[in-house]
């Protein structure tokens, strides 16, 4: 946890921003698995995280803006839960701990809703994600559980989205701390991983990596060696001399902050000469979009200027043809690169994705629906105190090659005979995480090997 | 995934116990972590894995006892998602491999429960324990779901139980590959353990064995020097020479079944004589457990002469008097022994536990609410299939000796001023996986350490 200061601060700021009415956030309760009791670990809900810091399970946070008071709802420990759990320290001492004077129990929040019911409040609710918080808070409200979405605050969840966007540099300490975390596990990957061995060991130990830092993932990791199955979790196959794998993994820490990266590495200890091509491509498209990104840019025009690096370099390869630009305009490089550039980080790895990707990423304009364009998840004009992930990809999907070329699509752009040739290539992403400074752009974290001779170097041990 | 045949055995063997109504087996969703696409690891409700053995996400497994038709709902996948997952077997021949003909998207669920609401047909619901799917059958059936379990069926519950209960030997193989990783997992922590190091980096070390065997853990580890706080999720003290830690950790392999094991051990090479002492009286209650089991004998029974063993122990160290069996009737040995001897094992850790543990673990006779009884899970007469545990323990817990003293509670029994001495000891559970066989019962899984002497053959090497 921060200081008490800090979560004051971030409510005060929020209810300067919000004006008026009752701000209803609650935290996350245990996810079970297959019963009640054998639960998940348990994940706090970032924007509760956020303005009362506390890492609890079934935690209601409440600010009142009218009346400038400030509530925790929860179920102290008992007695009884002091011989099964040992010492605690009661809620009510933590509630004060992150600077909320009002402690109540859990069982009276029925009485508290129907008050600000009664006395027809103004009340503000973000978009829920867990179905056992709308049964809950619909319980309480009178509200119908089936439509909760109806009930949302655009108000409150704008207003949470320009505070948590801009991040503090204590955040971005914790940030990095996640991010070399992260490090740490790729590292792991690059140097154990081998032919012979199967991808589930290789998640094993550098998920373990994560664990030895007291930290967990911070989402489900891919590794791979069909990297051009974007939506791939499968860790079953066997590595193989020739292979290149993917491995996107990312660390969170116990304050909550995430980390997020992908390298991609071959298997044999050097990369193949196709490899090698394609994989120069992909660190090209990094470099151009560290050179372009700082303050008043907008994402989208990185990730455009990112396509064109692509599309050129696949004409110089004979994989496409044509002119450039009018290639990327129509979203004829897609077929290689059919994702967004990157999305905010923080408590989430997609930062509030929860709150929507438009809000998060888009602010005042249009999310451009053409296919590649459409998957871009930050897309708004860049500010001091952004921080976002890089992450370009090259794949050739067989499935996606296939369909295009049966419908004759983008045959003007397109070498369909010389992109056939690499249906067996799979995929490469190589994703960073930055920090949007006064000047310019920061990578977060310790130097992480980029070029392919770097990472041939790590490669040379295994 | 078993054969085709099994689960049409399965399925046989229910309808023929439940005779008449329409069984409605939801399996489960996803479970988001922070947003709707970032989730935890999967994980199948087991009773539909038991039924329908598919692994996958948001189907409903219908049984229509009346008509004896039998459908799954689901969204099968599209042109669109191969793309982005790659080749992908469809749901409707996924189905058929399970031995159901009907495979019907689920976006049609809502005509199909409205026909059934129609028809007045008997529905039988199992208790649910995820949010989610309590709201998806609220919703499709008309039912209230604040009260859901206001519509479960007693009848389905109780044939679940009774069928589930007694494991093949299939399930049996299964579950014993499961203990077997389960037992790689604590051999690995009693090989590294040692003084200086946190006990999150022992926890992250065990874990990975089961990763590596392309397993999961069955519930969150307990890995702690504070072994007397039994609800200890805590991994972050220093472990130290002269600490003895307890490590309960078990396995679930990739067909769902579950292992289950409870070590203790010193952090020294060797345990203090105190600690091997208290070590040796425990092995002697696992060792009653171990031969009293039978079919036959009432689990409560085992239970109750195990703590006998204790109280006998316990009086032999003078940290108890007077009549045994007395103090053992009353609940005086619970104060070292709070909670029962061990649980149904299966495709869940508490095997079936969202079906009510009275259902599971009783059958006939009532629960006994004294202190220490009350949380006997298993309690029922033994039976050939039945896979459970066998987990005494042995504990000083400072706050419930500080209680039940200042409460001048079993005077008559308790030495509080011998016992006291041994505030600062901590605690130990030692569990193993039994089957009760034709003649008698048989521990699942390859020899496992259990004497303190081959314990410490273990830790002379870290």
């Amino acid at each position: 946890m921060f200081e008490k200061k800090i979560y004051i601060e971030r409510r005060e700021k929020l209810k300067k921003i919000v004006k008026k009415g009752v701000i209803i956030l609650p935290g996350n309760q245990e996810s079970p698995r297959n019963y009640k009791d054998n639960c998940y670990n348990f994940e706090q809900d970032s924007t509760f995280l956020y303005y009362f810091g506390m890492d609890i399970p079934h935690l209601i946070g409440v600010i009142d803006v009218d009346n400038n008071k400030e509530y925790i709802f929860g179920t102290d420990f008992t007695l009884d839960d002091i011989v099964w759990m040992g010492e605690q320290k009661l809620l009510k001492d933590l509630s004060k701990d992150v600077g909320v004077e009002n402690f109540i129990e859990l069982s009276e929040f029925k009485i508290y809703s129907a008050k600000l019911k009664d006395e027809k409040r103004e009340l503000l609710f973000l978009p829920q994600y867990r179905a056992e918080t709308i049964l809950e808070l619909s319980e309480a409200f009178k509200l119908n559980p089936f439509e909760f979405n109806n009930y949302i605050s655009e108000k409150l969840i704008k207003a949470v989205v320009e505070q948590r966007n801009i991040k503090s540099e204590l955040e971005i300490k914790e940030i990095e701390k996640a991010v070399n975390i992260t490090r740490e596990m790729h590292l792991e990957a690059m140097r154990i991983a081998k032919p012979g061995m199967k991808e589930y060991e290789v998640v094993a130990a550098l998920e373990a990596v994560a664990s030895k830092y007291n930290a967990t993932t911070s989402f489900h990791t891919i590794f791979t060696k069909n990297g051009q199955t974007l939506h791939n979790h499968y860790h079953g196959n066997t590595l193989q001399d020739g292979d290149i794998v993917v491995l996107d993994a990312g660390a969170r820490t116990q304050m909550g902050y995430c980390g997020d990266m992908t390298t991609s590495f071959p298997i044999s200890k050097k990369f193949s000469d196709r490899q090698r091509d394609i994989y120069t491509l992909l660190i090209e498209m990094f470099e151009k979009a560290e050179s372009l990104i700082r303050p008043g840019i907008t994402y989208k025009e990185v990730h455009l200027e990112v396509c064109k690096v692509l599309a050129r370099g696949m004409k110089d390869r004979n994989l496409m043809k044509g002119d450039v630009e009018k290639a990327v305009k129509e979203g004829a490089h897609a077929i290689f690169f059919p994702h967004g550039l990157g999305h905010m980080l923080g408590l989430d790895v997609h930062d509030m994705e929860s709150l929507g990707e438009n809000n998060v990423g888009y602010e005042e304009f249009e999310r451009d629906m053409q296919f590649g364009l459409k998957s871009l998840r930050l897309a708004r004009e860049l500010k001091p105190g952004y921080v976002f992930t890089v992450e370009p990809g090259i794949y050739f999907i067989p499935e996606l090659i296939r369909r295009w070329k049966e419908e004759k699509k983008f045959t003007e752009y397109l070498n369909y005979e010389e992109i056939e040739k690499y249906l067996d290539f799979g995929g490469m992403r190589y994703e960073g995480d930055f920090l949007i400074t006064e000047e310019g752009a920061r990578r977060l974290g310790d130097k992480m090997p980029k070029t392919y001779l770097e990472i041939e170097e790590l490669r040379k041990f295994f």
